[in-house]
């Protein structure tokens, strides 16, 4: 069976619960706390040596790391994934752009006021980040504004990279009020049939 | 015939400057001098909102951007790109870590160094960029002690990705002395046939 080290609240991670409910996979959940340093230990750095959650262990035992990656494994041949070389570079663009310009500012924000408390030698930082969230937040708009998803009119994996951060955002202090079209899409998201929430 | 908008000395570009030359791809190059603020004007960004270069047109007029997703579109049913489900997201997975682990911290540094001349005010904002980079190199240096490659015994686009700024990381002041592995790897794609430098 499909195992995946990960911590529910990291939006990494759920990513990788979303689309395993959207799927229906049978897998193993296996919780690993990142506060406490669960993924610096020397056990789980043999599987990843950065680091890093989400990890997926294959059945053959194979590895895979990296959650923008291990959801393009898991959504091979699926509605999720197109076939179409274009719309997926596409979802490939918007995932690389998740990664770059989103989470390191909208996540990074709120895990500073989320979880360490918004502590004082990190408020500059975290007021710096507002500014990029923002701008990752308007880029998402301007798409949206004349698409259902990101990529077109079909959800993907690329819209679940996106959701997993931007439906929590506002633990990281972005006020959504002004991004009308991100928030009918992530009505649509959660109406989608096998939806699962972060808490759920 | 494609179109790039690029700078030559960003890694990030080089990758799709190094990709064409490698699949002989025809292509015109449009010179964007992101110093002078080039991909800041109202004319790019309604090209790509996000502001930021590279930039593939394609024959059909569509645009895709993001260096990483450029690259999987282009090497679509090439060599550089493994067929094999797995095999793909471990492609992927290291591009991920390229543009989280690895070019925030590499590309940063050298841009700070090489361009802006390491001003003052950003030096210990360069000096806290070292850690996160030597990391990522050895993240690289023990997989490539193990596979002439980063995702096994073939060069695929992973690796392009990862030598763009590495194989320039001194200007970033990072020296490869101790990665006797990720020098080999260098040395041997300098020698792949069509191989094309940064400043060829």
């Amino acid at each position: 069976m499909l195992k995946v080290y990960g911590d529910i609240y990291s939006g990494n991670c759920y990513k990788i619960k979303l689309l395993m409910s959207l799927l229906k996979l049978e897998h193993e959940w296996i919780a690993v706390d990142i506060l406490a340093g669960e993924a610096g230990t020397e056990e789980f750095e043999k599987m990843n040596p950065n680091k890093k959650i989400p990890l997926l262990i294959l059945d053959d035992g194979h590895y895979l790391t990296e959650s923008n990656a291990i959801l393009n494994y898991l959504a091979a041949d699926s509605v999720y994934l197109p076939d179409d070389r274009y719309q997926r570079a596409l979802v490939l663009q918007w995932q690389f752009f998740e990664q770059y310009s989103h989470e390191p500012y909208i996540a990074t924000a709120r895990f500073i006021r989320k979880y360490l408390g918004l502590p004082k030698e990190r408020e500059a930082e975290y007021q710096a980040k507002q500014e990029g969230g923002h701008k990752a937040l308007s880029v998402m708009e301007q798409q949206l504004a004349q698409t259902e998803f990101l990529t077109g009119n079909a959800l993907t994996i690329a819209d679940i990279s996106l959701y997993a951060y931007t439906h929590v955002s506002h633990e990281g202090g972005f006020e959504l009020r002004a991004y009308s079209s991100i928030r009918r899409w992530i009505e649509s998201i959660q109406q989608t049939p096998n939806y699962v929430g972060m808490s759920d």
